[in-house]
């Protein structure tokens, strides 16, 4: 198939664009190299079988003009930090909705009806169920970021409904692995390789979490565009264990071999808007064939092997 | 209370400003007259307490000044019309979500903190539990007016817990009553006057509303604007009994004494993206000390008699 990867220089778009060309598929990778970057896609571009399209999302004539012989969009690229809503308040509405409807009107303007679509598990707000089903009950947004991955999942549905497209899309817990640019692990990882004595933390430690790796998340990603039912469908991608920030951070300052000292800042809740607990019930996905292989622990242990050997990626964001 | 009312010139708008000029508010009306009805305001405008800024909501630097010196904000203005997403994808984004979001920022530049919302029981697509509670399944999005809808909700959610606001959101069933001016009444009332013999009737005619009086859903916006808790809640609006289409036909020939052919166009749906059934568990706003007074059928029937006493309504849409 000839594939469009919006966002393909990121962290997770990379790597599905490797797999997918590892697949034999032709990728066309599309991304405006904000936050993505370009050393992700050497590998790709030594390939044959991939183009990439330096270009923004708002740019209409630009994405109508790559979208053309197009037979399947996984729609990656997003404002990815559910942190800093608050600070610009209109990012996430205009990087994660009205981008994605962009998409659409491109592919419905080139006859493309095939999209696979990053949401996230912050949909669900502060859930009451754990792990959280995708039927959860209809959840209260705490975050901006929340809000416009919702936006975006029922734009999908809606053209699914009244344009005839297929959809799919996933509800990410975070992701761990090669390439990992943002999240615990960086910040933990940075802050230790400045300073190995102290190490501040984001609320109280005992926030749960769970993490999924890359390669997993990537592995069901591909399950889906083969077998994920037309109209319209919604899967978790998760772990079926989770862990605190404490034990990641006992990972992480085991594998740097430094013991400093923990700053809790307090409270239960790293930041306004986040989500004390993620951990999604993800049977919906195992069911279509789907099993995780790699644990929270090897992922959080793999992601700061990676970055260690990467010093690059940890210098490129504040 | 200074209170400003975005879609004053609206149905609802227009109802619920002389509702809160009668119970002594000061109301700014803040409409751009692109649906609403100039003489729907005449009451208004002839009393000492209302100002009317005739202004889109997309002019920034105008609804920033009308917000000056606000207490409250009721946000009634939208496109409304959930039936015609399709023809213009673009619309229930931009004037459902983006708008929603300058209300919003203008309140925010202001310090204007409280803010009232109408969204629609369409948000919880194709229910699966009737009455449908708040908490109900997270619904898969049918319609781009119901994905417009959530992500406004989403984004009040998101300012009370990043910003501090205090925000109400009220999801509505269809409402009925003076000032009525699309929906299945007006449509079958002008069909008649046109040809008495013959109505064409969307879907099987067999499915099911449950419609509110416009009387009783300001009622409940105005105890609410009282009693509503911070800094978030949601409030479904509608009836505690149901109707056919079938059945409001009835009433509606019975009223205009006409015996007309039935043409029905067939299938559960009445258009794409319709939900077959709205009806709604009202229980929480009940129990702010709520009851609503007028029957479906006296709605349909005081609905039919406004529109036959003010055909000038009837002729201004198609």
């Amino acid at each position: 198939m000839r594939i469009l990867v919006t966002g393909a220089a990121g962290f997770i778009g990379s790597n599905l664009t490797d797999a997918l060309l590892a697949a034999g598929h032709q990728v066309v990778g599309y991304d405006n190299i904000s936050t993505g970057m370009p050393r992700f896609l050497d590998g790709a571009r030594a390939h044959p079988r991939f183009t990439l399209v330096q270009a923004d999302l708002l740019d209409m004539p630009a994405l109508s003009a790559a979208m053309a012989g197009i037979d399947a969009v996984f729609h990656l690229a997003a404002n990815a930090d559910v942190r800093f809503g608050t600070q610009h308040p209109r990012r996430d509405l205009e990087q994660n909705a009205i981008v994605t409807q962009n998409v659409l009107e491109a592919m419905r303007a080139q006859g493309v009806t095939r999209i696979l679509f990053s949401s996230t598990g912050s949909v669900y707000g502060e859930a009451s169920i754990f792990p959280t089903p995708e039927d959860a009950p209809f959840p209260v947004q705490t975050s901006l970021y929340g809000m416009s991955k919702v936006a975006a999942e029922g734009l999908l549905s809606a053209y699914a409904e009244g344009f005839g497209f297929h959809a799919t899309v996933f509800r990410f817990v975070s992701i761990l692995g090669p390439r990992y640019t943002h999240g615990h692990v960086f910040d933990f990882a940075k802050r230790l390789l400045a300073d190995p004595s102290l190490l501040p933390v984001l609320g109280d430690g005992k926030q749960q979490k769970s993490y999924l790796h890359v390669d997993d998340c990537v592995a069901a990603m591909l399950l889906a565009l083969d077998r994920a039912p037309a109209p319209f469908a919604i899967y978790n991608l998760g772990q079926d264990h989770w862990c605190r920030v404490n034990d990641s951070i006992g990972w992480i300052t085991a594998e740097m071999g430094v013991a400093p000292r923990l700053e809790y800042s307090g409270g239960v809740r790293g930041w306004v808007g986040d989500s004390p607990f993620i951990f999604l019930d993800c049977s919906r996905m195992r069911a279509l064939g789907w099993t995780p292989r790699v644990t929270i622990e090897d992922g959080v242990r793999q992601t700061l092997r990676w970055l260690l050997a990467n010093r690059w990626a940890l210098d490129q964001r504040a």
